[in-house]
């Protein structure tokens, strides 16, 4: 078929008063589908149930060096957890701290304590006039939530497929003192599936902040989420770049098993320099005694070692590429050489990306709503819900069957194909 | 033996020079015993080894309303451990939010939305010129901690066996807005080990504190950790004294099943009114998406109902009296009659509360430490550290084995006597 735009008025009437009978053919079918949040399907969650049966009343709960884990104590998690978190991260188990379940209550807790007492001294961002974060978009929904519900000015940067726009990045924190911090999904981002590139990362630990305590939010939440077992995308591990670069202190990185084991039963860390941790737990000693150290256990004694894990998630992999290789067909078939939307191609990750024309993301979104298809809301993925352009959509592929996620997939397209004509006509 | 007030000063000397020869045989054993926190011991952690064994990979993980609990969702937790936890804190279901392991981080938690949002639309604390909490004293060391991080103004409020000194409570927050919350361990308190009177909850209730941001947190630590079967402490539920005194937001209560369970692997709670429910929910949304809900269905699944919770509870306090009652009956031996201290006897809880004579605690607690026995560093239940008679020391019996735990009290009352002569003399 020939890209819309080269149709006339005739030929688009026609098209849409055809695509409006499959329309009705699909809302009659009462539909119930979810493409709207990057949850593990079943399958998937199965995978972990392993885990279940590691510890028991009959299975020693102690640590390697004599810790208890069933009693208090051991802020930053227990040894061994370290070991594996950090083969996981790319860290040495001596920049890590283990934390509770969820990495994104550890980036929560991390900005509120920097308004709360300030990072390393520097004043409490509460008691400053303005605080800003550059938020690359399209990014994260929580992220950008979290960063309005503190009060905090976002400031969109563009994304290319190589990471953000860094000539604005540098420019920013060169320049603006309020600016305090950075979120990046460095791998397989949220939600177009990018992956920074060498000359990204390098940047990054380079960068010349105005403010002492600006950190980058290096939340590496997909770091071994690969799709392929032949390609794969490769990043800069960011704490040795940013020492290498004299910049030791310039980065919090967050993950968590979430979508490795059980989301909201998983661990989360955080890894970052000697200077860093120090701050950070001299003042979380005062918020808990510690973190769940049998699930810690748990963990390390399902997993074993790296290697389990990366076999563990090419399992995970096996599950979620036919989920997205049948979207991206469905989506080149059905929009291919239409010139009406564009959509990543993600070598991992949870999410696919669509952009649509200018000004209809909004109205597919609600059509296929409509149709009893729910995708996550249209300008979700921008700081405030604003996108300014009205063109973006995160495309969730993880949680519906395969079967659901080819009619989810055949309506969003239909849904797309007739908020374009509606446009150019 | 007669009181030592009542010896001339050679009869103290010759006291003074025999106790000092069994004090060098004590550190001849060169000991290494422990009374200083309240931890559980081995064979009290033992009883909730069955909890490793209620989920495995053939049980499914889905609570009764359908949820798969491996999965993200349900900020609140389960319903099902809603009605357990409910049950323990003689709360509905519906006013509980099922936190993740720690209660002292719950707390954490609600003081920081305060400074960094406000509670109920008021004024974020951390916008405030000061903030002022009232510290019945002695009590919770980690309490008092948390408070002094946070900047807050701690106003000690003398403790006596019925409760606070509820005169100065109720002046204090009529006429001082500043004042903004204070802290409670309203049964088998820490660290005397008493529980609040009728009268006493019955006037919290009714209090009518200037600041309208004014909370009582409540945290009901021991509700259920009872040693006695037949001599048990019943405290008037405060959330239902609130409503009916009009004063249904004044409360926020805390438990968890730290000392029931596993210490940093159970689930802790806040039961408090509807509207400081929503205002809670609305912001903790941003913070974190769910905490762990199969450690939360694991609890469940192991307990069942509250009646196998009480039972359990009754298994605990098997193991924990026979460590207070042989504490108390050493104090007794060594001590009673020669009027240098008082200790309480309590029915519940963690700990038993000393009194030296004025100025000799840090003494005391110094030369326990140089014969090889830790307690409770000497002013750390008071806010600041700072014990304003150098009087109170918290003795902790949980831990240690019985055998030790004797060891230690010998050696304890010694160095009461000890320090007690030589102030005298």
């Amino acid at each position: 078929m020939k890209p819309y735009v080269q149709m006339d008025k005739k030929e688009l009437k026609a098209e849409l008063a055809s695509l409006m009978q499959e329309y009705k053919k699909f809302q009659a079918k009462e539909l119930s589908l979810d493409m709207s949040r990057g949850k593990p399907c079943i399958e998937q969650l199965d995978l972990s149930m392993g885990m279940m049966d590691v510890l028991s009343s009959s299975v020693d709960l102690t640590c390697e060096d004599g810790t208890d884990c069933r009693n208090y104590g051991v802020l930053s998690g227990i040894h061994e957890a370290k070991v594996l978190i950090g083969d996981m991260m790319e860290n040495h188990p001596d920049n890590i701290i283990i934390y509770g379940n969820s990495s994104l209550n550890v980036m929560y807790d991390t900005l509120s304590r920097a308004f709360t007492h300030g990072i390393m001294g520097n004043t409490p961002w509460c008691k400053l006039d303005e605080v800003k974060f550059l938020c690359p978009s399209p990014g994260y929904d929580r992220h950008f939530a979290m960063t309005e519900y503190f009060g905090i000015k976002m400031i969109p940067v563009p994304m290319t497929s190589e990471g953000p726009d860094m000539d604005m990045v540098e420019k920013l924190v060169a320049e603006d003192e309020t600016i305090k911090g950075i979120w990046c999904v460095p791998k397989y981002s949220n939600p177009q599936g990018y992956s920074y590139s060498d000359e990204t990362v390098r940047r990054f630990a380079r960068l010349k902040p105005k403010a002492s305590d600006f950190r980058i939010f290096w939340d590496n939440a997909y770091g071994v989420h690969h799709l392929y077992d032949d390609k794969q995308d490769y990043l800069i591990e960011i704490l040795a770049e940013c020492k290498r670069a004299g910049n030791p202190d310039l980065v919090y990185k967050f993950a968590s098993t979430s979508k490795i084991t059980f989301p909201g039963s998983g661990i989360a860390a955080l890894a970052t320099s000697p200077n860093n941790l120090e701050d950070i737990q001299k003042q979380l000693k005062y918020a808990t005694i510690g973190h769940d150290k049998v699930n810690q256990l748990r963990h390390v004694r399902f997993f074993g070692d790296i290697h389990n894990l990366t076999e563990h998630m090419r399992k995970h992999a096996n599950i979620l590429r036919p989920k997205f290789e049948a979207v991206e067909e469905i989506f080149e078939k059905n929009l291919g050489g239409l010139e009406i939307g564009e959509w990543t191609k993600p070598r991992g990750g949870y999410f696919i990306s669509f952009e649509s024309m200018e000004g209809c993301a909004k109205e597919i979104v609600s059509r296929a709503k409509k149709a009893g298809v729910t995708m996550t809301t249209a300008g979700a993925t921008w700081p405030y819900g604003k996108d300014p352009k009205d063109t973006n959509i995160r495309v969730a592929p993880t949680y519906p069957s395969l079967d659901d996620l080819k009619l989810a997939a055949e309506l969003f397209t239909l849904c797309v194909r007739i908020v374009s004509l509606e446009k150019l006509i």
